[in-house]
């Protein structure tokens, strides 16, 4: 029997590693819930219309089809049984010689998970379509509203954190409200939204240098995003956010404030960070498990000043190619090497042609920043028809502010809303199932 | 106040009569479930993973944004109440001088609605998504699966009624199995899956001449497909479908085999036909009622040869234009002509470059039929952007057998299947909450 590999998580991470290992004498078995990789940095365009599911996605099968000896799982893995070497399935279970988590983390609502049904997040491409069909569903429900209170509300989007996501996030609803619909509506005046940002720290995407993070800033603010900066959100409703300064009446709010690792790293009975965050070696092994790896936004991985590496696409890329020749040399009785992070910088858009971009001493803003932004994202979209069919998609939309999926799907697409006609808009029923 | 027009349904017939009534001096409301309108004949290229939901729908909005005096309005009819001139939407009520009920039909299961969980049809975005996820997860339960007979179940799909939807999703779904996924699996081969087209008449795309609908049911058999005629389907379960042969095990059965008025068609107490559409005059109105037109699918509009018009997009886009025209003239108090008609012919398509299509005396088959299907449908896809993506999809798949959106999503990611290392086959529970 060949050296059995089984591989958890079809991120960037899992996706990496299965392929690197693809020329090797083992088996490999890559385990998803999902049967696509998904381009998680462009998940916040497929929130706000301006992509397509299919454009960020790729079935993993066919990403892996050329290596015969990785065998592709759509499974939903629940606990790992370290002493045994065995993973277990809801429906079924694999016996491994090496494994790789590479499971990722989900949305955190430190210790208020109650919240989660008004202010969902964006982790997966369903989060992301729930998320199009409120911010879509809210302008409709505007125009069917006649009392300015209410419909106050249903024009007031709470996007919860100024990391990537949120900003990018805000942005993008901002564009919506003031470009793309800002003529289909008859009752209300779509440029009246209000976007609020609301950040617990001093100030947004802070794993930037401050003069970029400024920069940043006014860009959203250009945007008419009102960000509110040393600001904690002190509870969620289905009506609203309570802010230390008071109740903000929102009837769309979107959580982008944290992460956590899933129940799954628990399972382990290994050491944890404050995350919940597996505990790596340098060489990206489980302590007292050399058999075990850890990558990705899973892996606490030590630096030399005590922080951990930040979960960021090439972080996961870098690992997956890692733990592959990590395997393969123990496999041969070499020795293991330590992994190093190559820092290739980070970036962020905020909107249109606004982008921020930092590299070693390189920094760029503005036009230069988004180029650069547009640049790398295109180039590492997974896929070279769906490079195609995003660069068209955006060209697009840059010529004629469309977005291309303004498409309201699932099962609640008529909410109910207040009677229109309604004499006594204090006495009308709230409705809640919208935020269910 | 100006002439109140109220339009039920932002389907091909509604959406073109409420964009006819723009130049004119009345109100118009035009009222769907769905922000978007749909261009349905496209419909099956999501369910089989071809193309993108955003590729074939654009919102209503945006299709109108340009007629001022034409609103439109998210809402779910639930009764016409002739007498008042009031429509009840689900969430408030609209009060009209003039009504268009553009409201379409929906899949019929010839009184047996308890097929429709395990048979479902294609009549929506949602429905589209929900057969994609279906025939995707029948591949993936199949890799899962050890057993032979159970794994023939997986692989074997069934179509019912040979209309142009059965047609084109058995073609759609053989191109799928033998070509796009036939090197993704492991553990069976993918161009082993059985697509059987059950049909009760005598002939598939009955509509067409005798000789179109030979080479159609020859096409079907090149790719495959297990063409039933004259084969009545007794009973569906989550296990597969009866037919007078006997059982045929499948795990994946769609259903196309006919059509019936939804229930708002009895609300208005006015005379239907035998599939529960309404009975129009020659101008399109309500006998009694000259103020209310029914168009499209909805319609039941008597022939001189005793037969009704078809239920097809050229039919309703030609009624929308009409009951404008017979709206504006009563206004004006001028006498409102009868609707006439003019048949320019009916296509399609029978998987990759094979077509068949009938005009006048014109007959065309094979790859030329496949081409003016091809144009016709790219050039009468609404929205130009929609036309450029799609025909580049298509491009992209002509040259590749590749699909851009294979992607299982909602909610039931992974339904539970038998355990991969059950012991005895015929002791394990059976699944059916996957179709559920």
């Amino acid at each position: 029997m060949a050296h059995h590999v089984v591989v958890v998580g079809g991120g960037f991470g899992g996706l990496e590693a299965a392929r690197a290992l693809g020329p090797f004498s083992v088996q490999v078995t890559l385990v998803d819930r999902q049967n696509y990789h998904l381009f998680q940095p462009l998940l916040y365009q497929v929130a706000t219309a301006g992509l397509s599911p299919g454009d960020i996605a790729s079935p993993i099968r066919n990403l892996v089809a050329e290596h015969s000896n990785v065998e592709v799982r759509m499974g939903d893995v629940q606990r790992v049984d370290l002493a045994n070497k065995r993973v277990h399935l809801a429906d079924g279970e694999l016996q491994y010689d090496s494994l790789v988590l590479a499971a990722g983390v989900r949305h955190s609502y430190f210790g208020k998970p109650e919240w989660e049904g008004d202010a969902p997040g964006l982790k997966t491409l369903d989060d992301a379509l729930e998320l199009r069909r409120r911010v879509l569903m809210a302008f409709e429900n505007a125009e069917r509203e006649d009392d300015p209170q209410r419909r106050a509300a249903w024009l007031t989007f709470v996007v919860v954190g100024a990391g990537p996501t949120g900003v990018e996030l805000a942005g993008a609803i901002s564009e919506l409200a003031r470009f793309t619909v800002a003529n289909d509506f008859r009752r209300f005046d779509p440029r009246t939204a209000k976007i609020v940002l609301v950040e617990a720290g001093p100030r947004v995407l802070s794993a930037f240098d401050t003069g970029l993070s400024g920069k940043a800033r006014a860009s959203l603010e250009r945007l008419q995003v009102d960000v509110r900066l040393m600001t904690r959100v002190l509870d969620v409703t289905s009506e609203g956010v309570k802010l230390p300064d008071g109740f903000l009446p929102a009837r769309t709010v979107m959580w982008a404030a944290g992460v956590e690792a899933p129940p799954l790293a628990k399972t382990l009975g290994v050491e944890l960070d404050r995350a919940g965050r597996i505990k790596v070696q340098p060489d990206l092994s489980v302590p007292g498990h050399p058999e075990v790896y850890v990558i990705g936004d899973l892996a606490s991985f030590p630096l030399p000043d005590g922080s951990t590496l930040p979960g960021l696409a090439p972080v996961a890329l870098q690992q997956g190619r890692h733990v592959a020749e990590v395997i393969e040399a123990r496999r041969a009785g070499r020795p293991t090497a330590p992994f190093e992070y190559v820092d290739k910088g980070i970036m962020a858009t905020v909107g249109r042609a606004s982008g921020i971009a930092q590299a070693g001493a390189l920094r760029l803003s503005g036009m230069l920043g988004w180029l650069a932004w547009l640049f790398i994202h295109i180039v590492f979209l997974i896929g070279f028809r769906n490079r195609l069919v995003v660069m068209f998609q955006w060209a697009w939309a840059w010529f004629t502010y469309g977005r291309g999926a303004r498409l309201i799907t699932g099962t609640t697409p008529v909410p109910p809303a207040s009677p229109r006609r309604a004499p006594e808009p204090s006495a009308a029923p709230e409705s809640a199932e919208l935020h269910g």
